[in-house]
């Protein structure tokens, strides 16, 4: 089953960090049973993608970076049984949809303990290099989608910019909020006020959290917290007696219920150890790339019986269900004005990845 | 109701690590409603207790140790309802029990959040000061306990030394393997092989443990860890290379799945970060005292999806297993032999809790 007219693609090809993208063109596959080749609507630059072009996370390259990616099914394998979505419905040509970041076996060691996103032969887009395979980024016209790749149909009230983060961003916190029990008249600490702290925001508001304090380094991303639901904001400190005090008085002195970690600060980390209450949970997501060591009392964590949770990535189902997220959230929290500076394949190559502006959380390249 | 012929009590007060122990005479309490008057049959000197008598662990005094205790009711409160144990039948004279080291209120923040051993008045045995309390800790002759106590019968294959740390190690290690899911197939990593880590390695072998490696700064204490179920053992050391080796071979080079941080060292708290898989779990419950920070990176945390758990106390429940589970692993492992050197409280007060020897894991103390 084919739609697809051109035998080829383009792609912004990166090598490194000192080196500009190199905009290269690569001949589309022949697909294998299981298969998928997508025509890219539009790609959004995450947090991750920004560390690797600093060169403050290492990659082997060449690679095609971006992995949040919207886009419409060009062809299906005509070879072994239908291709279908994660819930099980048949896919067809045209189809818009997103796909998790990672391919997993669903066979090996941590296949078998619920890690796919650890498979022992994992297949992750825009992380690997063009000899393996040349079309598996988001800065291309199309993507190759292995067999294994968990495939989620976008409904059309979503618009590319919103849905776009959903299969990293948006996934991940949901995976980072399964492990809390929900957020029901919780206090919650959030660090960060980037994508992953305003959609964390946004997911316990809708799930009723009591209180909701983020802190960022940026009074403007702080502004921003608010209109996702945040209750109260504080500019992030080097000292954890800055923030105390509106813990305390929030908290009738007992403390936060929930910290998220979404910034990669050790310093967040540390401070969430302290001010979390007794029986309180830490959960730890935004610390992708090497930092200096928290210095963490054990004692602290036995007498406060604390939980700490370390979350990458995220399983198929949170995909599925960050798609249903951002369907009810897109209508009561501005979504769509965190992506903006549309630009095409060839200026985000001279741009060498970095987008236009830094008003915007994200920036969409449409590569057609 | 009551069968006390004594209208006093002895008990050995402690002032602080520089005094030693003061042997005095109280008058025994009148019970209110919901209390009961114990004669302590047996008490064991837990590791805590030597803590504080060495001047590690500051507490409030004057007040009288011990809180590992098996005594046989003497009294029950004629007012209120009949007194039942934790299953909810009736106590009477002459029943032997253990019981919860800590009363809770059953009403504030802590206990609606199912953590009574935090409660906002919490009542614990062996910790109070004699002007609260003077009849509450194990170096006595009588103990009162509380209303919101949960006492638990003992059965009588039980021995006085097997049943005696049921309500603080025993517990103790039910309620962080809880935490775990069970170890059935996993491999596991015991730190210290005090009693809580022997309590540990056996409660593990008993659920199907794939393999349990057992670490502590003496090979006296790791030759009895092998009679208790670990199938492998080795020196602690400062260096995680040491230990390296034998965990890559027993774990298909994957890493541990389960590490139980029962020593109270800082070094094996960052060790076991280092040495458990992808999707491992950390229980702390050793570091009941002040040490030095922990080196923990964020990004390890993140990148393996690691759980770190702190576990202190525990729940009535807990305690009730725990006496299920000293019923069956008494007849399996070498309990008996963990507790010996029967002295009086006139000699315990003389030697300033010390015990007498270092060969066994407790000493116990026959009051009368």
């Amino acid at each position: 089953m084919t739609s697809r007219t051109e035998s080829q693609s383009q792609a912004a090809v990166f090598h490194g960090p000192e080196t500009p993208l190199e905009l290269r063109t690569f001949a589309l596959p022949v697909l294998q049973a299981g298969e998928v080749l997508v025509k890219i609507r539009c790609a959004t630059i995450c947090g991750s993608d920004r560390h690797t072009l600093q060169g403050h996370r290492p990659v082997s390259g060449p690679t095609v970076l971006g992995h949040e990616i919207i886009g419409t099914i060009a062809e299906l394998a005509s070879a072994g049984p239908a291709v279908c979505d994660l819930l099980g419905s048949p896919l067809k040509i045209g189809d818009r949809v997103t796909w998790s970041v990672a391919a997993a076996c669903g066979r090996c060691f941590f296949c078998a303990h619920d890690l796919p996103q650890k498979c022992e032969s994992l297949f992750k887009y825009g992380h690997e290099t063009i000899e393996r395979s040349p079309l598996s980024g988001g800065l291309a016209e199309f993507c190759h989608l292995r067999r294994g790749t968990a495939i989620v149909q976008v409904p059309n009230s979503l618009t590319d910019h919103v849905a776009c983060p959903a299969n990293c961003a948006t996934a991940t916190v949901v995976a980072a909020m399964q492990t809390t029990g929900g957020c029901a008249g919780k206090s919650i600490l959030i660090h960060g006020a980037g994508m992953l702290g305003l959609t964390a925001t946004a997911m316990a508001a809708m799930q009723s959290a009591r209180c909701i304090v983020v802190t960022d380094v940026s009074s403007e991303r702080l502004a921003r917290a608010k209109a996702f639901g945040a209750t109260h904001t504080a500019l992030a400190a080097e000292n954890v007696e800055v923030l105390k005090p509106l813990v305390q008085e929030i908290t009738a002195n007992r403390g936060i219920d929930l910290a998220l970690e979404l910034s990669g600060a050790t310093t967040a980390v540390e401070q969430s150890v302290e001010l979390l209450r007794t029986g309180g949970r830490l959960v730890l997501v935004g610390a992708v790339f090497p930092t200096r060591a928290a210095q963490l009392f054990p004692e602290q964590i036995v007498r406060k019986l604390l939980t700490i949770n370390g979350i990458h990535n995220y399983r198929p189902h949170d995909l599925a269900n960050a798609i249903t997220f951002l369907h009810k959230a897109a209508a009561m929290y501005p979504f769509a004005s965190l992506v903006d500076d549309e630009i095409s394949l060839k200026e985000i190559a001279i741009l060498h990845g970095k987008g236009t502006t830094n008003r915007a959380i994200r920036t969409a390249i449409r590569p057609q």
